[in-house]
C-alpha cells in the first residue's frame, strides 16, 4: 500500500472534497464505519468517497476496490483474535484456565477493535473473501470449542452440556456485548462498563454462574 | 380479516400465479420467511406476491400492506413472550426460579417461533411499527431484568455481576440461538438439538456455570 499518494489530483473539483491525506489505517477505518452501517452488499465505492471526502479516483491509489477493504477491515479482526491463541497464558496449564484466559481476551479485544470485529460478526459469505471470513472464524470457534472438550475430558467443566453447545452459547454471549456496546456512550457516562469489567462479568457468569451457591 | 377472498381474481393470469387458499396464518408464514431473508426495507410487495405465488391485488384483499405484515408477524412473537409471564411459574415462587423458569420458555418460544421471533430481534425502528416493537421488546427485557433485580436482592443470584449486565449476557447468550438453530437440520440429523434440551443448557449455564464445582 503506498502511503506517499498525491492529495493533489481531488483539490478543488467540489466544496466537499478534501485533500487526500489519509493512511491505510484511517481510510479503512472510515470504510468499516460504511460498511457497518450500510452493510457490505449496500455499500458502493461512491458511498465509500462521500464518507472519506476524497475522489473515487484518490481511493483507488490506496486500494484496488472494496473488497480490498474489507480484507484488510476483516483481517485486523482475525489477526486479534487469533493473537489470543498464541498469548502464553492461552497456551499453558490447565484446559478450563486456557479457556477462561481466552474467553476474557476475546471479549477484551472485540470491545477494543469493535469496528473490526462487527464487520467480521456480519459478514454472511457471497465473496471470496466473505468466504474466506467466515472460514477462518469458524476455525477459531473450533479451536475454542477444543479447548471446551479437554476442559471437559480434563473434569473441569460439566458433562451435562453438550461442548459444542457450550461453545455456541459462550460465543452467543460474548459477540452480543457487539449490538450493545458503544464506546463513545460508555465515556460519555463516566461510569460505562470498561472491557476487563465486561470480560470478567462474561468469565463470572459462563463458568461459575450467576447463581449464589 | 376476510378468510374467504375469491382466488379467481388471480386464475389464468401468469403460469406461475395459484389460486388463493391462503389463511391469514400461511399468509403471515410466507411474509415473514421473505421479511428475514431480504429484510423488512428491502422487502417490496412484488417480492411478496413473487413468493406467495399470488397477484399484488390478491395480497390486499387480506391486507392493507407490509407494514401490517410486519405488525402480526411481530405480535405472534411477542404474544408468545409476554404469554411467559402469565403462566403460574413466572408468578409464583423465588425470583430465582421464576427467572430460571422464564429463562427456559424464552427459548422455548425462540425456538417454536423462530421466524417470528428472528423478525422481533432484527427490526431496527424505521416505521412506527418498528419502533413500537423496540418499545416492547425492551420491555420484555427490562421485566425480566426486574427478575435479575429480585433474585439478587434475595440472596440468590451474586451480587459481582452488574444485573443490567448479567440481563444483557443472559439475552445475548438466549437470542443468539435464533443465529444457528435450524430446526429443518435439526430434525434430519435425527439427533438434532430439542428446544427443551436447548433450554435445559442455558440455564445450567447462565445459573450454574459450565464449571464443575
Amino acid at each position: 500500500m503506498d502511503n506517499s499518494v498525491p492529495g493533489t489530483a481531488s483539490i478543488g473539483r467540489m466544496p466537499t472534497v478534501k485533500r487526500d491525506t489519509y493512511t491505510p489505517d484511517s481510510l479503512l477505518s472510515v470504510a468499516v464505519r460504511v460498511f457497518n452501517e450500510r452493510g457490505y452488499d449496500g455499500t458502493s465505492m461512491e458511498h465509500l468517497s462521500q464518507a472519506a471526502g476524497i475522489s473515487k479516483s484518490s481511493i483507488y491509489h490506496h486500494v484496488r476496490g472494496k473488497e480490498e477493504l474489507l480484507r484488510r477491515g476483516i483481517s485486523r479482526a482475525l489477526d486479534g483474535l487469533f493473537g489470543i491463541l498464541d498469548e502464553p497464558a492461552a497456551r499453558e496449564g490447565r484446559a478450563v484456565e486456557r479457556l477462561e484466559y481466552v474467553t476474557r481476551r476475546t471479549v477484551e479485544v472485540l470491545m477494543t477493535e469493535l469496528p473490526y470485529v462487527t464487520l467480521l460478526l456480519r459478514v454472511r459469505g457471497n465473496t471470496d473473501t466473505e468466504r474466506w471470513a467466515m472460514d477462518r472464524r469458524r476455525e477459531f470457534d473450533q479451536r475454542v470449542a477444543g479447548l471446551v472438550k479437554e476442559a471437559t475430558a480434563e473434569g473441569d467443566l460439566r458433562s451435562d452440556v453438550d461442548a459444542r453447545l457450550a461453545t455456541r452459547l459462550l460465543f452467543g454471549m460474548i459477540n452480543s456485548i457487539a449490538e450493545w456496546y458503544r464506546p463513545e456512550r460508555a465515556a460519555g457516562e463516566g461510569s460505562g462498563d470498561t472491557s476487563a469489567e465486561v470480560a470478567e462479568a462474561v468469565v463470572r457468569t459462563a463458568f461459575a454462574g450467576l447463581r449464589t451457591h
